[in-house]
């Protein structure tokens, strides 16, 4: 592999991967929430990722690698892209957090309801504006097509996805954006030597070898999408190394800016590392609903609204 | 760890585990629930677990290895054990199926709802029944000490809930059982030998050893909960060699009966391998709404009745 251009390795990659179900029901839909987006009013479109990819290790899979990631930040984006008029293709993990269900308890389903006298169900008291707001905020946003959800579980179906995604928005130009908060997989097990059955156990340990994902950032920026205002994300456990490795992606990838979080204090605060420098962007800590991402995505449009205004001069 | 024998295998594996979170917590629900359940009437008691367990990467999770299971069989058999009598401690991987949600949509929470004037939301038409019987079902199980959910996510959370669970229904003896559906990982890294961080990439292809986690069938067996009837399962994709390593499990563990499922057919027909011989089990083709569960926990009660009746004698 490593003799290989980084080109070829994508190719590649797409060439062994799985073909991704459901292709033309998903263009279909994808096409159609562009055209409706794109006419009239013409409304700035984006991409938000979210959620973690799995890698199988055995084609009929039993067992997969995993990137953890709640979805909490794509969705609360999300809903913060919507408030500010755009429309938003959401990409997500299927399972992961929705938008406008953070205020929900862990299983909403069983939990919002209790039962009234026996034949009827009503949500209870505590949860009724959070159930409401859930519901009623979704919806709207469907129906007014300001947002599309799409999902994925492994990296195959991620990448073959945002490849359709990217390339279906090549019209909207700089008014489109990805905003890509999910969690990739560095590593994975090519499709082609994988196992076909279930890893058997009985004879001590087990040796597996990952190869890398071929990064597809750069072929973002310089071949599906190269007009669109592009944002990556950098997660980190380790605060000493996070703000160099953003740097290090911001040059090498040639993204408009890359958000570094780190894993404890993600929810607090992030940096927005780009060419002009680097903001930290907290939450409002005074106010006790404030999230990262309300002032985060307020920083994001003004960048995008700038990125317009230069693109058209 | 191969000099090891089986019992040092299995200490030193709950050493070097992070210790449980809110033992105290679950301890004190799980004790309340036993002994409800064995004052008075004396139900008899059965853990099942249902999902995959993960095993983490790094101690500071990012990734992690996961064992697929959607938790259908365990959910649609705690319904049939619930239903036959029993009280049931579900053990369950937080996000999986949960008992009374199976027909239900994927999203539950978000589809089975619409706006019904812009100001109050409504069930859809379509899932008014689905979703009273959800709720109220499951309200109810709780509500009788019928049904104590107990969620977990990694190995370490799931086999130190299991010892727990196991020593906590010692007293309930041969009223008491064990229904291993949960797909447990084979391998794990141990917690000490794994690095705190977030794993590099951009060095090339990553090599991942891991060791096997030890057996804790036999235990359970031996040493927690010797007297309670035990029932586990044997997932494989590959039919030819299904029926023989659940004969295998059934000698080494000493289990009274092992249930063989393989992957594609899973929902269609099991295996139960016991002394007394093999028997398929398949759900009733010509009634739509007929589960395999229905007549594998029909089966197994039956069993468990002469195993207690044995007991006596």
């Amino acid at each position: 592999m490593s003799s290989m251009g980084e080109d070829e390795e994508v190719s590649s990659f797409f060439e062994s991967s799985p073909p991704l179900k459901k292709m033309e029901d998903i263009l279909e839909k994808l096409n159609g929430f562009i055209e409706l987006n794109s006419s009239g009013e013409k409304r700035r479109i984006v991409c938000v990722t979210s959620g973690g990819t799995t890698v199988p290790l055995e084609q009929r899979c039993v067992r997969y690698i995993d990137n953890f990631s709640s979805g909490n930040r794509g969705a609360a984006s999300t809903e913060n892209f919507v408030k500010a008029g755009y429309a938003v293709v959401f990409l997500y993990r299927s399972g992961t957090c929705q938008p406008y269900c953070r205020s929900l308890p862990d299983d909403p389903f069983l939990e919002c309801f209790q039962s009234l006298d026996n034949t009827n169900i009503q949500v209870h008291s505590s949860h009724v504006e959070a159930v409401k707001m859930a519901v009623m905020d979704q919806q709207a946003a469907v129906a007014e097509a300001r947002l599309l959800k799409l999902p994925f579980t492994t990296i195959y179906e991620y990448l073959q996805m945002l490849r359709l995604i990217a390339t279906a928005l090549k019209d909207v130009g700089p008014c489109s954006m990805f905003y890509l908060a999910a969690a990739v997989s560095d590593f994975y097990v090519p499709w082609n030597s994988m196992t076909e059955h279930k890893i058997e156990s009985g004879s001590g340990p087990l040796d597996i070898r990952l190869a890398q994902v071929p990064k597809m950032l750069s072929i973002l920026r310089t071949t599906w999408a190269p007009k669109a205002f592009c944002i990556s994300f950098k997660l980190e456990t380790d605060a000493k190394i996070l703000i160099d490795k953003a740097t290090k992606a911001l040059g090498k990838y040639k993204v408009h800016a890359v958000v570094a979080n780190e894993l404890s204090t993600r929810k607090e605060e992030v940096v927005v590392v780009s060419s002009s420098g680097n903001v930290v962007v907290r939450r409002d800590s005074d106010k006790p609903e404030s999230i990262v991402e309300d002032n985060l995505i307020r920083l994001i449009v003004d960048r995008h609204s700038t990125y317009i205004k230069e693109s058209h001069s």
